[in-house]
């Protein structure tokens, strides 16, 4: 097998002298970190779309950079050629999984699915032959039912009953291909479960059709031995106008309406939630609330700009953030796929793996950095303080759900007016942070 | 009793060559349609807050306008003369429904809740007194749990369970209210019920409290004979960085999580979907979609502006596809009241008339226009047919809920690839729109 | 020549009895308004690029639309039968105008630039021919200085000279058919002038090279006889994190800057002003103050979405407005350009008719109610009465720039204090807006 | 003199142990950067209406701090506690400057402009006894022209000549206090300088207007040997719709079309920035790049939230890259401010400091990590190799302004094709920044 990244080395921790080009500053692998090594806590995922597959086009451009691999696109050949360069890059990161869609990995048949599905046997035979002793895995599998000129009007949330048999058709050739590729989960993102206008849009039978797809793909899943969770990725609009799988609590409130909740989990994405004017730690915070914490698709996106821009993150305030999320919620089901792709003009293959050699970076010092948070204590201790009056006397019975209004009422009465509920302390507690992240700022 | 607006008299429905100053121009309370009078589908309230206490303060300025209603702010009589004036203010515009929040009625003893609520008992008196034989009646009640600096951690979710039983106190006095002025409702906005940063935050407890909250207040006031709805009133933020109750999706999926979904149906902000990254449309349709269709907050906002406007509602498009939700869900449990406050510049008393007509007549208009678009059917019968392969075959099997992934993906197989769904006409349904808006354009 | 539209009639004015399908309803292209025929007032063009290239493909999905024409996309043979689909449907819409890029009316040779523009005279000499007695014309052309990957770091601000000599020779080329093709105008949209980080960014540099590129322009399109405006179109973002052109203002001071507001007007598109944060009508203003009301790319976005929709305009609002701004600037110097495309979903052939007849109806509703918010003068004499004070006395020095900062505070001295400014009455002015917008409401 | 916050004490540097509470960790006023002192780069100062005079009102809640420093709001005695209060304050911080509006030092007479002017005598004479041999002196000084109802219409931009006049007076007397106290500058921030709607605005009138105001002010200042900066501070929005100085860039075109511009700079504020959708860094290089850097508003606002939060600066990648840009521009003409006020919550005297410690820490950081980022060197070498291609041949043409169209076009044709421009290296210099901030990560 000829080799695709010739000028890149393997990447590896060089420590804090780095020059942080095509070297790890501070993912260290086998480096322990409140009891569990940064490989365990951080399942670093390829995202085959975004690595292998584009190539740099924007809505007002064509593409950059060259992903042919040397095989022509469209092709098996390409598509294997893909598999063997994808192999190659995550090996010298030290990468262990990847995510994918159906038509990442074989080019669609537009006449005949079956010759699609066909492919996707091939392709994932082959995937499966050269991961073979590599200890490289599948994280998740999706299906792309949103790129398709069928799913112009949803999946299933299509106006045509077809239509909705392919999507159906798609998640269940998904569905089996995680089973064969041993994948953790598999993902729902419903790019096109929405509407463009309320006019033409009947939102009830719509919403219905979507649960239904839900449900018949847990049960298949299930009755084929899929043991992983399902995900669903909340996003809030592009492209649809609106997205019904807005935000993680409409998504989660539409899972516990269809009794979905048990198998479906969120898969958060930190520019989706930025789009629909939350945090990526709301997001997460929301998810470890209701026990829905799942899978992350990392990146980053900007927050003056109105759409996914897919950024590899680097802003370690937010990958500190999310990792004290993650750690305090007791890890991930899932993982930390890199759902982000070089911004247009990085359109060199070094500049792969520089985004990868960031986006790892960041997130493995948000891992010191939150550990770091954990163990200094003083936020925990804040908290604690700021709630003590639930653990004793009326504040106890509201806890506890014992309390009735009138007796709430009576207390209030008894005091006449309360005391100053106490400072809310954040300047004092985003400087704690700071101190945190920067320590002694040399 | 002396008159306060007598420079305004009652303002009339003159028809269609009216000047639009100080007449209504579409607003015809006997006109019937859809079999119903105007003024049966429009239950138009007046809100004491913005209309009887605000004088056009905002972040940068001091109050603009006079509504000390010749007495003192601050004392009873004060409380009074606003009574007086805004019952002459609404009969004048022929309104016969109001909302307030307690603070906006009484001046709060900051020493003392009870005498709060003394003066509650005797403002509340006087009022009833007052609208004995106008037909004048409370639309929906509610507690100003905001506004107080005890509040400013939050109300049912603050960390002092001392003001957690403030907040009770307020909303037990609150309901009974509702019960002894004959309101249809009684609303929470939880204008405090969030957070400033996650970094201070306990939402799993802060949650639970408020839905604690929730419970206590409908269990007591079912006891003492409250038969209306309650009513929760999404907004996305501010003054809060982020507000629980997110949205009508974020709403819904709290209440029913919390099985507080029979009690409890959504009070609908235009100004507060928007903000939320939703049309007014999107918010009723998902209340609709979900039978939680309450009340409205009548109002709109500025699409490029970040925060509450307030504005009175005067979009023609908006009014009527809100109406055309609320005519296609049965009508409102509740009814519209204008959270709406006069632009700041806009300081005279006939501003204030000037401006419920033009919430008046735009909403008439959106009534009279939603009613011509679905007696001209043509969007009707676009979506029916948009929707036609539901009715037979597989996709009869999909919308009942018996079909499985298997038999769907058969039904992909066999067809190979599907037909085009169709196209979704958004162009030619806003040319209906606008031909029913514009009709004979002049 | 073959018919590309079979099923779509020529498109008549038919009143005010039509079902608004395949028919105007309110642009009657004779009609008299304030003195000038409609077709007078509204200068439609149809955009290339959206109607005749663009197939519904998003960042998301493959195109839907088909537009082959009956031939090979990347031919020449498919470049004219674009030019005879092309006259067809203007001829079938009564459309006299229309624009493109250079890219748009020929495929680009990707190793040879002199074979690109060989290609663009051969096209345009087919044009012409084609066009030959229609009464169809050009009213502007561009260069497409975006979406070849050479511009991906900018085209005037690209950090290779060697790539600045492209746009320069593109836009050489562009000219020199502006003028072949009788254009009004020719037209700047910086697409990729800006930067998408400032990190690697000589801010400096850019900006003056972009000014550098303007200046060589004029100069050589004014020595080969080309008589017309060149026009910027400012957008702020997208595909760019931040253009330069980012508003009218920022546009107009560059302009002014360097000397070269003479030549340069703008051309402002409804979308990109409120992706600016500002409405259609304020650029449209700033533009009429300053002097520099050139063309207008109609079309609207969603308000609650980020980017770029490109929507046919529907919104009368915005149209009446927007006319209201042309019609008291003395109208426009160039036209009106469809910079529009069909919603994704909207992809048959009969839906393009559909969108230009919105597009069209919507502007020619704007047109009639503007002229009857002129005629109507209720605004202008509010607005008269408002300023009155800068008639007389300081005011008048003031607005004649012969007071001094001593005497207006002496005036304010024996003042005291001011009487009240007087209300802004922004109610009462929309009330007269929806008036004269819905009249007689049926 | 009574102390007036007894329970802190002198805030001193104290190194990389603390636990950054009431000591700073990164702020060491003699510590040298780049030849100079900290406390001479970073020119803090303490903006008298946020710490003296806010005490947490928001547009939904009462004030929750006490600023009433023991003595009546709204009397002379009241305006001098604030002064021995902020006095004290700004001593146990080590702050040397202040910035205040007239009506921030003063209760206004609302019936005597001369009454007012009086007092501000009267105060500025006791101020300027207290800071008698204390270091401390007015950064710059402002005439608030917004709060007071009068201004409700505008300010310049009024549509009074009576209240245009006030503005004046008020402008005078401020720029008199500025020469009186030595302040470095005087602001103008137009908070009402702009419009609710378009409707009721002559925008031509009212921006000549403005102009007007500015010249007769930078007229009568220099009549009166004021020496410093007049400084526009730009702002988008809020509180009227929209302002007309909004941003950097409109501003400086405003005052160049006008004139002004070597008497005017620039006073950036970086929440102003994002409400405008641009970065902090971007606003601070456009001034640099039109020579207009004069002083900043040192604060942050909430990306998700679209009004002026105003927060203390805490989000250090930002405070690095307005440093990095300030110290590439050769330093501030004015200095630092923090327009800046705590969260409401934080009520407590305590909190006022810390929050100060957070803000002079961040910048402090900032200015480390700034002046790392300039002597790292890569940044720089990064963009100077990015565009080498202007140092020679065809490139430096081009720069120096004497390439013509014809001249580049040849250049391109002769090439045929452009080589790739290069990399824009985005991640890599992503991950120069965080190796900078971030170090050895600990």
């Amino acid at each position: 097998m000829s080799e695709f990244f010739p000028n890149v080395p393997q990447i590896k921790y060089e420590g804090r002298d780095s020059k942080n080009r095509l070297a790890f500053k501070y993912y260290d692998p086998q480096r322990v970190i409140l009891g569990k090594t940064m490989e365990e806590h951080l399942t670093f995922a390829m995202a085959w779309w975004h690595n292998l597959c584009a190539v740099g086009v924007d809505m007002f451009g064509a593409g950059t950079a060259d992903k042919t691999f040397g095989a022509q696109p469209g092709t098996m050949s390409h598509a294997k050629a893909k598999v063997d360069a994808g192999i190659e890059f995550m090996q010298k990161l030290g990468i262990k999984y990847y995510c994918f869609h159906d038509a990442d990995i074989v080019p669609e048949d537009p006449t005949d699915i079956n010759e699609t599905n066909r492919r996707l046997d091939e392709l994932t035979d082959y995937l499966l032959e050269k991961t073979k002793g590599t200890g490289i895995r599948c994280l998740w599998a999706t299906a792309n039912m949103f790129s398709n000129a069928r799913f112009m009007n949803g999946a299933g949330s299509s106006n045509s009953a077809d239509v909705f048999c392919f999507a159906a058709a798609q998640a269940k050739k998904g569905i089996e291909l995680a089973v064969k590729l041993g994948a953790r989960g598999y993902v729902f993102w419903g790019g096109r479960e929405g509407y463009e206008t309320l006019l033409n849009t009947d939102m009830a039978l719509e919403q219905d059709n979507v649960a239904q797809l839900f449900r018949m793909s847990r049960d298949y899943g299930r009755s084929i031995g899929f043991k992983g969770d399902f995900y669903i990725e909340p996003k809030p609009k592009e492209p649809m106008k609106h997205q019904y799988d807005f935000d993680a609590a409409t998504a989660i409130g539409f899972l516990q309406k269809h009794g979905l909740d048990d198998d479906f989990k969120m898969n958060i994405e930190a520019n989706h939630a930025t789009l629909a004017g939350h945090t990526f730690q709301h997001e997460l915070r929301v998810c470890a609330v209701n026990g829905m914490m799942g899978s992350v698709d990392a990146n980053q996106g900007d927050m003056l700009l109105g759409w996914d821009t897919d950024q590899f993150p680097s802003n370690v305030y937010d990958t500190t953030l999310a990792m004290y999320e993650i750690l305090k919620a007791g890890g991930l089901r899932g993982g930390l796929n890199f759902d982000a792709k070089n911004r247009r003009p990085s359109n060199t293959p070094e500049d792969m793996f520089t985004a990868f050699i960031i986006g790892m970076d960041s997130f493995a010092l948000g891992l010191i950095k939150a550990a770091a948070l954990i163990e200094d204590g003083r936020i925990d201790a804040f908290v604690k303080e700021r709630y003590a009056s639930y653990e004793t006397g009326i504040g106890a019975k509201i806890k506890s759900g014992t309390a009735t209004l009138e007796e709430c009422a009576a207390h209030a009465a008894a005091l006449k007016a309360p005391a100053d509920p106490g400072s809310g302390g954040q300047e004092y507690l985003e400087g704690v942070v700071n101190n945190i992240l920067f320590g002694s700022a040399g």
